[in-house]
């Protein structure tokens, strides 16, 4: 056979192994060289082979190319799935000799079928390939009709079945193949145009018609490769309006079906071949299309038969090596070792490694007054009109749902928290209105739009040591918290000015998963902890049914009627409160049970979570249309507390539901809405308030640039850019703006940005069958996030409404959210690798180039660090972390950076320590041990830390691939 | 390059596309034809290269195959996954070239590495391949040590992490490899004997040595290929301690390491090819040698560089095509079309499509008496050792707790149910000691012990139908059953003695999966239902906790006090059932309530189900060793009964439970536990008796039969083979010795014998690290039946255990066996394509080959069949359905049978419809709607019924590939 004739004609040359260029390849570099400007228009390949039915010949499509193979299931009558062509060596050597045996036409002039045709015939028998008198006869089979296998919509389907199922004879004809009758016309029929296929091929595409046919008249194979001049509609030959510019006929005697068609399959796979087509396009002669055989043989990569299935189909890859790399790989011409061990050297390219943010461009150390703020502006201010039509699309109104309940939950937690610390200077109203006031006004005019401001833990615990220093030394809590405010946000504006954002710039992957992950941890726990919290509903354990008359709980007056109306009362039908009110005694063993409502809650949360979950996942199931699925992948978050609140709604329990304030009010009745800056305080707090306001500013600066850079992170592919000196500026501006109306400060919440972008990401739609959908990037812009805002301000309207949602349900939202930022994280990854076996680890690139023990070791110190972290973070040390995060970046950043920064960094660690003493000094006058105590219960709900240990050995190796 | 010249000089021969024998395959014929009496060994296959490390030159392993590739990973240090081989063209070229050119020595006499070595660079001397003054330097090269990859427990690798903490400078020395520095001893080192890896590998394996590597002194390529005559054991060569036959060495100057690399594993994947390693053990010169690879070239499979990224590891696929058909297609020579259109006539390997249950042999009409009884008994006795030694496995005793709990739980619910239809003259106790009794006797003898006899439905309806007759008609029940019983024995004996059951052999696959979905929907539903019907725990919907002084229920003193002594009695202080029986009323808003308990209900009841889901399901994760997952999911069933139980003991919730009786005794207490034949009834009734038992010999022949038929199925895999009339003769047996006790009528349960099968499923422990677990088979034995049976007998003192079990959980149970019961029917699957959109539809191969309007249809038509079946059998038309059954099936089995059983099954019919008559008389001289609507209330658990329908277009399509 072929390959073995071929390879025994082989002799051996001098030059052992030659790895010098081939004359193939020189060949093709020169016709590919000639003229790159021109891009070459993309091929779509049908094949067509000969069939007798009914008597008649006709050609019917078997397959199809656009860059994966479909073909017709021969029972089915229907396209298979796009798969890999898998082709024998065999065809492709058949291939090659057809070509250098049968007769080409290169640029031929073809108007009509039957004109290109007749040129073909003559051709043949001008070379004397053909004898003449079989002219008529290849003309007549070359201009049988051709049929197409067309794909209905389902609901066409489905009423083929009704009327199948009327008449049973209507079973065995064929509804499901248009016949184009109409070969000699030039306009597309309308079964073409009507064709929905159109849509997965590119507009400026181009045909290639291949015809493998068995005829008996025929002693040997009649071949034919034709390229037109110019691109032309040939009537029905082609199943959609595609013109056609190549054609390959292959009529041959009877007895070969199975190999003409797979020489057919051959060429259709070379001809959707990028690296070919080119060729083909190009190619002067003969030769030349040999020589891209050629090099597609030399590419072409083989599977020994033992080790895999012919029959199998296989999938279409992630992604395939572009044409550009091949073809640059030409003038090399020496392929790169298999099975992935080049996967290293191109290790950039690895997707499931999540590789160090790129921020060179935008942290540079620009050395000028307000340099990076006037770059940040420049960089931003092109986007700003699409930054608002980019938010026109439908899933903007699931982010939006999304996130603003996630907001306002947040709101409402962080507000009831605060009020409780400050005795409701500033209570749930503040919250409300300082969330929409400077979320709207950073997602209008920030740097990084998808950031999602809110309150953090570190803030509130410093708003109630604050409050408490200045209750014990009657000093005016607000007013000392203006100037605190003001001082800050003057120091933001230093940073800001002096371009110290870029010390981001030396942020490992380890510090930055610790704190991600952290934080993410943060939110479970708190989701965990607040139903745990539930508890007020206790279940009645040892009810018994049977002795429901045994179970009661009546009000009893107290004993001494003291006070003269009370003993007037009928006191069995007061209410829980209204007794407890009037000072009555409950008693009865059902007292201090509360049915159903603890169990109903769990049910709420635990449903709520789990059907988002798998709401997300529907988006890889087989059911329904892509469209649907990725609705509702993108709504599953709504979808679930609709559902969730229906089935609240449908028991009609009393589970605790969201409550806003209705009334634009401050909570306190004894405050305004401003405060004012003098009069209160002596005047030396003004000046001595810039040390605490010193810490503040280090809070503020690590949690905002931290959670931006996870934000920015390249695996998010934002394409707009950051301005991390310009948020910044807004997030100062903001705390001024608080301070003075009395609202709590607000900075990045990396998890409610983090699910903000989860909500946003855009998946390219498919073009060639078979292709997988690329992740194209985040949809930036600032719609989303004002519209968040605007409705969080908003909710005291929407109270009647937001009323109906009950908090266990929001609780299973923030589950969520923490699992779902969890997922993103390395570091979560390679922990699940203690758990797996080696053999079934999954294929990372890290564990390709790193041993495995040494991954084990750094995640080790990752565990042990979040631990004693967590550890802290739990005791009243949690406000101390922020700064201890900054310390720890110092030690990575103190080879690097220039002196001033240290002396700035380390004087600014000077001065928080000192203030941390004097304070911890005024509480330890006070008992320590209850306000420990006090501050343990509190479920502060995330505290943003991480650990930036200098691990150089381990870190070294990390970096190495990224 | 090499393909270019080698396809170059090929010459167009006459023969065009010439299929005749190539003389490589003519050649290969001979060698393999010579002697096919051994089989060759399997060959492991190491490939080492030659290394710098620290000055010294060493060969360090860098992959190896068994059955498919595993490399080393550079940095990682580790294994890779197996995967194939994917090898480029270029190198396969190449490597023919080396053995064209290469010194081959064939049957080399050699007991140590340096003499072989010593003779090998002689020959290349005497050869003139080599200048004899390189003979020192290559003898050096070749005898340097090896180290291999070795594998280290998890355990030891966790040790490492450990001491590397310790000292940070441990870190960077390599643990992880074994040096070998005795190579030239000939015992196995002990890292050689302590390789785990050495499991993997089949016990006559001998080893093939790949040694690649570059020097400086050389010019041109040194390369050997080397067969001894002996398998003999190197020293340290090969990882593990297996004999060397096979040694291919390439030294080559240096700069293209790269391409000697991929020679190597070329040469490997060849070595472990199953012809190409036939060949080379058998060939007699170079030129077969050159023969083999170029057979391998012939069947190569090739992907298109545009369509594939080679860097991509393929995962080994789950069968390959075996070896021997392999060498058959040697003397066809040509490969079938690709792509799987010749999946078509190979339909019968399709693994997704359950094929027709084959028959054949077991149901064959022998024609003689009792011949069928007669081969069971045959075919069955040879096995009745290993059916009981064949039970001790671990899985037993997942899969006897499992069924365990289904059929107590199955004969609490039909016991209750009959003891309501027959005023207890059979009820829990009864269907306990039968369900014991009867499924140990079946399990002991039957001819499938496999299958679990339980009460079933249609038997239920009967009951009730009988005991109202009789009681209208002033007949004894009891003696009535025992007649109707022993004239259904006696028949059911009549249908053994006569083979009657080889017409099942006639059943289609749409009864047989309608069949089966229908009792898979019965059972999902019943479990619904049943928890529907706690609704006698309703929920407090309006409860206010702050109103809880308001509800309460008290017991009021009936107003007329006539009874003297209730007026003395403390009201208030009696239960609800006290104040019921006293005939006190209950006051108050309270009463009808019960908290908690309808919630906890559901909790345990979903949660039961999808925590087995999820832990079923686990076995496929990647977490822990695969043991300690396929325990767990073994386990699944029991571990989350456990779990839910242990969740309802910590709350203390009164939960419905479990109860079994705890004596022995009749329900009844006025019946024994012997019923006598005489003395009641009039004489005709014994003979009247014969009309109402034909009806229950057709609901007991289709019920029974059926069932074995699905247990049976060619997917299971059974090798013990089938009992149909012996099963029948067991269960006539039974009947009779169950009327006598007055014990319910036992039969074989479809849901709870599929289940049974699933938990007793076996997978092949893989071999070669890449291969897919085959599915053995079912572990066919009597013991986890027996023990189930002896369990449920043994229950009565099980009591206080299993008095802990909430119902809930065991419907949890009975949701999951009907769920997993219908995911193994191609029904369920071909429901599910409605909802898929084309693409997405899985690659069934009846979706190859069937238009999908047309199966589509045939769904239809089943769904329809099926919805009726379930509307009818939801009124009191149940009993009728296995009827029909038989009925519908004569429509099949007429044309195809002998008139004796036709005329059988008329008469059978006739008779039945004539007591159906009379029945229906009986009952419309009563109120029927009353009857209608308490049997409708009753939720007859488990009505077995199926549509044959004779849907013969439909039908022939479907059997046309099976």
């Amino acid at each position: 056979n072929q390959i073995n004739k071929s390879v025994h004609k082989y002799k051996i040359t001098e030059k052992y192994f030659s790895f010098a260029v081939s004359p193939a390849a020189e060949r093709l570099r020169h016709i590919l060289g000639e003229d790159d400007s021109t891009p070459t228009p993309t091929i779509f390949t049908e094949m067509d082979t000969l069939q007798h039915e009914g008597g008649e010949l006709e050609w019917k499509e078997s397959a199809r190319w656009v860059k994966f193979e479909e073909k017709v299931e021969e029972g089915g009558e229907r396209w298979s799935k796009p798969h890999v062509s898998t082709l024998t060596l065999h065809s492709l050597f058949e291939l090659r000799t057809c070509l250098q045996t049968g007769s080409i036409l290169l640029d031929l002039e073809g108007y009509s079928l039957p004109q290109i045709v007749d040129e073909i015939v003559d051709r043949h028998i001008a070379d004397g390939l053909l004898a003449p008198d079989l002219k008529e006869k290849i003309s007549y089979v070359l201009l049988r009709k051709h049929r197409h296998q067309t794909k209905k919509p389902i609901h066409r389907s489905l009423a083929d079945i009704g009327k199948s199922s009327n008449a049973a004879s209507s079973l065995f004809t064929d509804q499901t193949q248009s016949r184009s009758m109409n070969d000699i016309s030039d306009t597309p029929s309308t079964d073409q145009l009507k064709n929905k296929f159109m849509k997965k091929i590119p507009r400026d595409a181009e045909a290639s018609n291949v015809l493998i046919g068995e005829v008996d008249f025929l002693e040997k194979p009649f071949v034919s490769f034709v390229r037109l001049s110019q691109a032309t509609t040939l009537g029905g030959l082609t199943e959609v309006p595609v013109p056609t510019r190549f054609l390959f006929i292959l009529l041959g005697p009877p007895g070969k079906t199975k190999s003409y068609n797979e020489i057919g399959r051959a060429i259709a796979t070379l001809m959707v071949d990028d690296l070919f087509s080119d060729v083909a396009y190009k190619a002067r002669d003969r030769d030349d299309l040999i020589a891209g055989v050629d090099e597609f043989l030399d590419e072409v990569i083989v599977l020994p038969p033992g080790e895999w299935d012919p029959k199998i189909r296989i999938e279409p890859p992630k992604k395939v090596p572009s044409a550009e790399m091949r073809k640059s790989v030409l003038n090399l011409n020496e392929l790169g070792q298999m099975n992935g061990s080049a996967g290293g050297a191109a290790g950039g390219e690895d997707e499931d490694l999540p590789a160090q943010h790129e921020l060179g461009e935008e942290l540079k150390f620009t050395g000028r007054f307000c340099g990076g703020l006037w770059l940040d502006i420049k960089r931003k201010l092109p986007w700003y009109c699409s930054d608002i039509y980019d938010g026109f699309h439908i899933q903007s109104i699931s982010a939006v749902l999304f996130i603003y309940l996630g907001c306002i939950t947040n709101a409402i937690t962080f507000g009831g928290l605060l009020g409780d610390a400050t005795d409701n200077y500033q209570g749930v109203m503040e919250s409300f209105l300082g969330t929409a006031l400077a979320g709207t006004v950073f997602c209008l005019f920030g740097g990084q739009p998808l950031i999602i401001l809110s309150s953090t833990g570190p803030i509130l615990i410093f708003e109630k040591l604050l409050y408490e220093f200045s209750k014990n030394n009657s000093i005016d809590y607000m007013e000392l918290r203006l100037w605190i405010g003001l001082h800050a946000c003057f120091q933001c504006f230093v940073l800001v000015l002096s371009d110290a954002s870029y010390i981001i710039k030396y942020m490992t992957r380890f510090t930055e998963e610790g704190f991600s992950s952290l934080i993410s941890f943060i939110f479970i726990s708190d989701a965990i902890k607040k139903m745990v919290a539930l508890k007020y509903y206790p279940i009645n354990r040892g009810f018994k049914p049977d002795y429901i008359t045994s179970y009661k709980c009546e009000c009893i007056a107290p004993d001494q009627g003291e006070s003269f109306n009370l003993t007037d009362m009928d006191w069995t039908q007061l209410s829980k409160k209204e007794c407890e009110k009037y000072g009555g005694a409950l008693v009865g063993n059902a007292c201090k049970y509360v049915p159903d409502l603890a169990l109903m809650s769990f049910i709420l949360f635990f449903g709520t979570y789990s059907m988002t979950v798998s709401l997300k996942k529907f988006k890889f199931s087989r059911y329904f249309p892509t469209k649907l699925r990725s609705l509702i992948s993108d709504f599953a978050i709504i979808i679930s507390i609709l559902i969730f609140c229906g089935l609240d709604c449908l028991l009609e329990l009393e589970t605790p539901k969201l409550h806003v304030p209705t009334e634009i009010k401050p909570t306190r009745s004894d405050r305004g809405w401003l405060v004012m800056p003098f009069g209160k305080n002596p005047w030396w707090w003004y000046v001595a308030s810039f040390i605490p306001a010193l810490l503040v500013t280090i809070l503020i600066f690590m949690d905002q640039q931290i959670s931006a850079v996870i934000v920015n992170r390249k695996e998010n592919k934002l394409k707009k850019g950051c301005g991390y000196h310009l948020d910044l500026f807004w997030v100062g501006i903001l705390m001024a703006v608080c301070s003075f109306m009395g609202l709590p400060w607000y900075v990045a919440a990396t998890v409610i940005s983090i699910a903000h972008i989860d909500s946003l990401k855009m998946e390219s739609e498919t073009s060639a069958p078979g292709e997988q959908p690329q992740f194209l990037g985040v949809r930036e812009q600032r719609l989303t996030g004002i519209l968040v805002f605007v409705l969080t301000g908003l909710s005291v309207f929407l109270a009647p409404i937001l009323q109906y949602i009950p908090m266990p349900v929001l609780y299973g939202v923030f589950l969520y959210m923490g699992v779902a930022s969890l997922s993103g994280i390395q570091f979560w990854e390679r922990i699940k690798l203690y758990l797996m076996p080696l053999k079934h680890q999954p294929d990372f690139s890290f564990l390709r180039h790193v041993p495995l023990r040494r991954v084990h070791l750094f995640t080790l110190v990752q565990i042990v660090c979040l631990a004693v972290l967590w550890i802290l973070k739990s005791t009243f040390l949690a406000i101390i972390f922020p700064v201890m995060v900054s310390v720890l970046h110092c030690f990575t950043f103190y080879s690097s950076c220039t002196l001033f920064y240290s002396i700035l960094f380390y004087s600014i660690l000077f001065y928080s320590i000192l203030f941390y003493s004097i304070l911890f000094y005024l509480r330890f006058k006070k008992n320590v041990l209850t306000i420990t105590l006090a501050l343990r219960n509190k479920n502060i709900p995330s505290v943003k830390t991480s650990c930036c240990k200098n691990h150089k050995g381990t870190e070294r190796i990390f970096s190495n691939y990224n």
